[in-house]
């Protein structure tokens, strides 16, 4: 039987959980999971419910009835996820997801890779995906970077991915690209935010003389390095790493903690509320 | 108001969360905090709830009346739960608990201290608590434990005490008395259960070559080092680490394993299921 | 200029780093890493040198000739290592392998992969890696698996290789075949040992209910996952976790795991010392 | 027999090790533990060397001579350092140093405890050690700072302190205070530096909804939270962690980290160069 997720977010009330698993039982669907949370700080209301069963078409709309507006309600019941991946020349987390993809780790569909650059073409075509090159055509000139992500939306369009997910891809997308996919684009970066915003972390984190370093996975949103962080890891280092060795072993603490938040929000355990994430792990 | 704990544990059916729900919600509890669990490879339900309001005495077999039997339905009220502590002559775990008890970070009550050797006496009467010397009259005899033991009963029997903690108890309970407080007996075991069971855990490990070393938080059962696990935790060793070292490295990793596991009991948030622990963190 | 390893490993005296800095000095060879352990237990000394120039044909003899009888010294200047995987059906380890390898971060030359079954043979291929099918042909007989073995050592012997890495392989190689490949053979288990030796051990760790669980890279030796750690690595579990979800869970601790303790070994930072091992990391 | 360290920075250049060695050899003094770090971006040498023999008031004068100039060579006989405790309201930090000074596992000896609150007397008193509380008289005034720690100068200089550890202290010491303690003066900062810098860090980084939190152990120099790092520990917290309970919680890892900070200095194994710390572990 399948299995599906309910995903809500409302002001907290008396009565919320009695209401909504009463829903559920008189749908005849059988709850296999259950997590609430309450944020004392603004009254807000969480939940997460798995359960089995056949969803009715009006299943969302009595439930909304049932809460308080405004609601936020979700029931995910698709079996796959669609994923586009960007990158640009950094191979190491584009690769460890195609591998995990490929020996059926990743409950994903990956439907195409896109990169201003050349360099990983070689690589994802291995594995039977479409590589995509959308190649930044005028450097220097104001809008080559709108120019190019009209392209680059244009590639988009036919796949209707329902996440985008950034493995290392350097270039930062225009606030209206952003908007039309709200809780949609994944970034991996290279530090523990909020350390070390922007370029060269490892460099940064080298000249500091830190003893862990990190990596963060992150919703994307206008500024930079600043949307709601899904899972963030560690590391340690000490004095003998200089920033290119940093690099180095940071690089399994990304694909590690890229691969964990993608799969946060594959299995549908991530809602964002404004600038931060509640996950039901 | 007086937050309280529900723990609930049964056979799984259709429809308990909506009543059990239903059944706080028609005595006006507000639910802050829910979690459900179902073990599907046994078909059992358990479930942990925090609610603010007033407990009126019939909650309790209003709410069995709404399990399936048989089932096992408490609510835990207490503001404060009353400990006895075991020690004998390793001080680190007793001396971090009494510091976190005297500046205000452990949410219980210690009543008092027993030990069968007096090593530690001075250390405790320095934090006000009494200490209890129940030494070991005849060696050798097969019933000095027996008799020992008896009179560690009457030192606990007017405490009446929530939880027995073994804060490095280097001896082993009878049968009869263990089975006398069940799942209210913790012990720190020195090894990550269950590798290393028994003595010198430390000098196992150093021979076998281990690279990490741990610390294993249970319940005392029958069975040596047997109980259910509350938590573990580890550290890292290196070659360079002989016995002794990686006692000394221990203490930190026993310490803190061990304060997190009294702490989940103390919070109600750990259920034990024959052999093994439901710990809804 | 190239750069070499000196790795030494004899009774302890007075004076022995002044010597071997002394002889390495008269060569003009250029000390960039240097570390040391004496073991107080059996009064070894363990000592590795990383070191940069031209290495001439009698320093090692000269270095001997400075050291007490017996000692074991060595210098490692072989740009790539050379490895042979052997797998049986569960591609993960193998295929972070083989992405590693690809994208240039394995600091090795994987020459083949050898299974029993051919479940990884496309994967392997894909990479322009051969993969050699060996067969167990008979089985329940006596003998079929040193025929195997037979087989499997016609496969390796052109190949020369340095090390043999067991990348979930899941048959148990002849005492004699070991012996062929003294401290060349590395394996991962499942387990963080020696909790849970032998088959299953997820298995058994879901029975025992423990709340972290492990991975173990080790030299194969005759005993049944007896042999010197190299390096291990943990995570958690919870209640939640079955068997199945702990095997999910630990793969990603298995590869690490992996990975990390070839790539020690690839460095030349691992000496064994009878059933231990140095790691100067 | 005593035991000594070693520890040497000046410029690399060839045959370092093999005169350091000669020279200690030379005196019949038995290195028991060596490490070397070369920093290839400065060309910095490094050294640790543990040895133990009876020191001649020439070693360090002849080590000298052997090193290019300018160098730093010290050696450290010192059977315990003298160390004075500062703190303010919060006693946890403070806490976990007496009770582990009490039960030996502290290889220093507490001479007083200073601070300008008298919150901490009673628990410093209960361990036998002398509290000094030193006031600020005035507020507001421009030199109310610099009256203090003219006064807590005063207080410290009967003790002739190794070093002054700063167990949770919220004031900020003037430059010409810190200048006289060069190296001398330890931190603790509750968050994981550079991330949440200055007042208030848990309550900065649940706004900013990160899934981990850490603590960071440092040398003070006249920069705000920006001495050399010595050592840094990190903890995960989740959406349901307020900033009380991630500070309830950052607390474990304050304490953890204060405590590995100052046994890394007790134990010589800490080289300042700079902005960044040489840690010899």
């Amino acid at each position: 039987m399948l299995k599906h997720v309910l995903l809500v977010s409302c002001k907290d009330r008396l009565g919320l959980i009695h209401e909504i698993a009463g829903t559920l039982l008189r749908h005849s669907l059988n709850i296999i999971e259950n997590q609430e949370y309450v944020d004392h700080g603004n009254g807000q209301f969480f939940m997460r419910t798995a359960f089995k069963g056949a969803v009715s078409p009006d299943l969302v709309s009595e439930l909304q009835m049932a809460l308080p507006e405004p609601s936020r309600c979700q029931i995910l019941s698709q079996p796959l996820k669609r994923l586009v991946v960007f990158v640009s020349k950094e191979p190491h987390c584009l690769g460890d997801m195609l591998m995990r993809h490929e020996i059926g780790e990743m409950h994903a569909k990956i439907l195409a890779v896109v990169s201003q650059v050349e360099d990983c073409r070689e690589l994802v075509e291995r594995f039977g995906i479409p590589f995509h090159h959308v190649p930044v055509l005028a450097q220097g000139v104001g809008n080559e970077r709108l120019e190019q992500e009209a392209r680059v939306e244009q590639v988009l369009a036919p796949f209707a991915p329902d996440l985008i997910v950034l493995a290392r891809y350097m270039r930062i997308f225009s606030p209206a690209f952003v908007s039309r996919y709200p809780e949609q684009i994944i970034n991996i970066h290279h530090s523990f935010l909020p350390a070390f915003i922007g370029k060269d972390p490892y460099k940064q984190a080298h000249a500091r003389g830190v003893k862990i370093i990190g990596a963060t996975a992150h919703f994307v949103t206008d500024g930079l390095d600043e949307g709601p962080i899904i899972c963030q890891n560690v590391i340690s280092v000490d004095h003998s790493c200089d920033a290119f060795e940093m690099a180095r072993r940071g690089r399994d603490v990304e694909r590690m903690t890229f691969m964990r938040g993608i799969q946060l929000v594959l299995e549908d355990r991530v809602i964002v509320d404004r600038t931060r994430t509640i996950v039901f792990d």
